[in-house]
């Protein structure tokens, strides 16, 4: 069951591993609902099916002391005003933490839990993230035309949880105003006493 | 408890992080015992008191869902014909993996389980690692002027467990003979059936 070490490379200007399992891709149709500018997101869809993400992992036994790891890859672009993003999600087992070291691109993590806090961190090439037990996640790139690359680790038992992100989204929107990055309260969002 | 997420940068040119609140430093005084070669170890220690690796890390809860992160810089040379190296060690909840990055410099990782099993992996900037659960593990620089720095996640609970490893060591000694790597077989390595 615990198998044998292994190495693999991360060929970075490919965008991939030189060994992976499990290869997600994230397109804009996967992703309805999720976009504040929902005319911006149909307009967008009628013309061309981007790729929003890409994820490369290798599986691993759903245990506490396992670590699923790979890399994600958040590719330039926005919808209307909204720079291009991850899903984001919770762990299903809410008290398992994240660690991501961004090894290419410019971008932000914002993160919330489910008390209602939240925190917005910058992502560059070199950066470490941690992001501790209860606070859900999503990946931003706000690059112009570069891709955004992490390498991710987490607790293999830690699952995800999309449910009240796919319905509210994040607190935040992360949005290009005039050319610049700037954080918009969504107005979807509710605090948790009104859920 | 969960605390806030944050980010640090690592410097890799100047062999740390920005922001770290523990630095370990292994010196050669620190693994009396470690080196096949007790003569080229004491002659060694005569002259200079060198360090052999350091440590940074962030301090997070001891619990499952946490991940300790960091790097560890193993510095270049050899004890004899045996390269520098860390002390090695079993995690304390020996179900637990960890997942290595390597960024720079040039090395192997030698393992083993309690059962005697064996295994050795290259390390060079930009391959991963995984060492499952149950699999003790050693980093050896085995670059001719070049530290070997790695970034580090395991899970907070894990612990290290030192004990078989420093009575008797690894199944493999990592060493240099005429110019070249070669695995030589450690001669105080006990058979689990023999300890």
């Amino acid at each position: 069951m615990t198998g044998k070490p292994y190495t693999f490379d991360i060929l970075l200007d490919e965008g991939t591993l030189s060994n992976y399992d499990n290869h997600l891709v994230r397109k804009l149709s996967d992703l309805k609902g999720y976009f504040n500018d929902r005319e911006a997101y149909q307009s967008m869809l009628g013309v061309e099916e981007a790729v929003l993400y890409d994820v490369y992992e290798l599986h691993r036994p759903e245990l506490a002391g396992e670590l699923l790891h790979g890399i994600s890859i958040i590719h330039p672009g926005k919808v209307g005003s909204e720079y291009f993003m991850t899903k984001g999600h919770f762990h299903t087992v809410i008290e398992t933490s994240e660690v991501y070291h961004c090894l290419k691109g410019e971008g932000v993590m914002i993160m919330e839990t489910p008390e209602g806090e939240w925190a917005v961190e910058p992502l560059s090439s070199g950066k470490v993230l941690y992001v501790p037990p209860r606070w859900a996640h999503r990946s931003v790139n706000t690059g112009a035309d570069e891709d955004l690359v992490m390498f991710f680790a987490y607790p293999g038992n830690a699952g995800h949880d999309y449910g009240s992100i796919e319905r509210q989204g994040f607190r935040q929107l992360v949005t290009e105003i005039d050319g610049k990055l700037e954080l918009v309260k969504n107005p979807r969002w509710l605090r948790p006493e009104e859920r």
